[in-house]
């Protein structure tokens, strides 16, 4: 089985997927955000997940989607919060239409999602909308904890990975158990998935943070050190603001506290203060330690070998990224 | 039966119901404005539907709040948009925190009410579940419409109740309709359910609109004149706007494009045109076949005529409300 055939599915349900007509301000904005592009990362753990046990994988197409659709809505109303101006270089749906328009766009796309869900056989509706609504209670948890943080001071370790695991990591778990769920694997497979993709997407974030610092600018596409620039509480900062001592600890909160600087000496000092801290090593540990966490879940699932290699395959694309 | 039961049956449910825990940002103002207060005539309807055809109706309770919930999500997020400062007379939600957490609270209770919503049994739940995703597109359509029509002065009588039927009538009718499909009702009676909800819902928005300018100040809840002064697009106005000729409608005008005016005198002269072209009449006539269409869909409903009195009953109220 070639990888692309499931990519190709999915962008054949993306383009027929019909997400509403009239009023066309409501309608208008889903079909924008949804053709802004993205590695469509999310529906393809469902395909892949429902692969492993089934090869009729053709029917978890539709309610992939509902995940990649619920991903963007939630995009679409965390950029009203953010009040981010550009998404994937392109103006925000609150930047191009306005934020009411947003708002209600983004609370109808939600609507779409659980429609597209809906596409699953009658024995396991319930169960996967149950677990649909934890997931999605808990995205939401994560977005408020993440708009928190940014006027804490003291968010620590733990409660950054935590905030992490509900904003990002529960739902590339629950993309993958999705396709387990349609495909009807075991229910301890199910889980090993769930856990493997909780996993594997808190190492995804964690190397986010990572490259910010230390990605290489020819290959990250976003611009080295906007982390820092912008006194992020990343991974790095929280970390870098635990061990900071003395005069390091000073010169941190200096540059944290200044309102006028050079970005690009700014950026040089803040990732010189985490060489000296050695946080680009704790990081690195923290991101191997969660991938092989994730990989030993998925030695755990119940598949075949050969399947399982495409799973594997691409969980070792996330570890490797660059970008 | 009496009545007061299901509301007893309600409101024990209402305070059962746990919609989260932390972060307290995103669930405390669930709380809050589920304790708003409210007439909840939408969950009562449920409860109405199941009744005519089961005597286990207390099985609708979790769904029939479902919907109460689903509509005070609307309600947070249109507060919003209208930039609306009271609600029930208490702060809006976006006022007492802010605008994020009103936006993110309110994407959560629309997951709380899928949650409830699942609380139906399995051979109806795709069927429940497809038709309340209808019905919430159609409440965003609603909402849209009736923010477009704010910065339009061509808006049609046809297209006026068109927009209030999805803003607020559909969730009436979907209210209904989802007692009778728990209850396993026949499909022509969930239908009429259907639709004599939504007519009566239409009759009884129409009658809002009429009740802001005729309403006795004594009994209306609101001050009686509010649409007018804010030059509100109701019913009442977008007939005049088409009714009005010569002199009539130079004044009118006049009215709406004041920026300065005192307040009463401004009521006082709306209502005198709106008396010389007989628009009480013409609301009056309209809500009457609104109502009576709403009453012959009930008519046709195959229920015993003792709980159906019941549903009449309810009706009834909200045909001579004064408030």
């Amino acid at each position: 089985m070639n990888p692309a055939v499931f990519s190709e599915a999915l962008l054949n349900q993306l383009q027929n997927t019909q997400y509403g007509d009239q009023p066309a301000e409501l309608y208008d904005p889903i079909r924008y955000i949804m053709n802004l592009g993205g590695k469509r990362l999310r529906p393809l753990m469902t395909l892949l997940g429902a692969y492993l046990f089934t090869d009729d994988w053709q029917k978890a197409v539709k309610p992939a989607l509902a995940v990649e659709v619920f991903h963007n809505f939630t995009l679409m109303h965390d950029d009203i919060m953010d009040q981010a101006p550009l998404r994937r270089g392109q103006p925000t749906v609150h930047e191009k239409w306005n934020n009411n328009i947003a708002i209600l766009s983004g609370d109808v796309m939600l609507v779409n999602a659980y429609e597209l869900l809906l596409d699953v056989e009658t024995p396991i509706l319930k169960r996967v909308m149950s677990r649909f609504n934890r997931t999605a209670a808990e995205v939401c948890e994560g977005q408020q904890l993440d708009m928190n943080f940014e006027t804490r001071t003291d968010v620590t370790e733990a409660e950054y990975i935590e905030m992490i695991k509900l904003k990002t990591s529960v739902l590339l778990g629950f993309a993958l158990e999705l396709g387990g769920l349609i495909a009807r694997a075991d229910d301890a497979s199910v889980e090993h998935l769930r856990e493997g993709g909780i996993n594997i997407g808190i190492g995804f974030q964690l190397k986010d943070d990572l490259l910010d610092v230390y990605g290489d600018p020819a290959k990250f596409g976003k611009q080295v050190g906007g982390d820092i620039i912008a006194n992020k509480k990343t991974f790095m900062l929280i970390e870098a603001l635990e061990k900071a001592e003395g005069a390091l600890k000073t010169e941190l909160h200096s540059w944290l506290n200044r309102t006028q600087f050079d970005k690009a000496e700014k950026v040089k000092a803040v990732t010189e203060i985490y060489d000296q801290l050695g946080i680009r090593q704790i990081a690195e540990a923290r991101i191997s330690s969660y991938f092989a966490q994730g990989f030993a879940n998925f030695e755990q699932v119940s598949a075949e070998p050969a399947r399982k290699e495409l799973l594997l395959q691409f969980a070792h694309q996330l570890v490797e990224r660059e970008s």
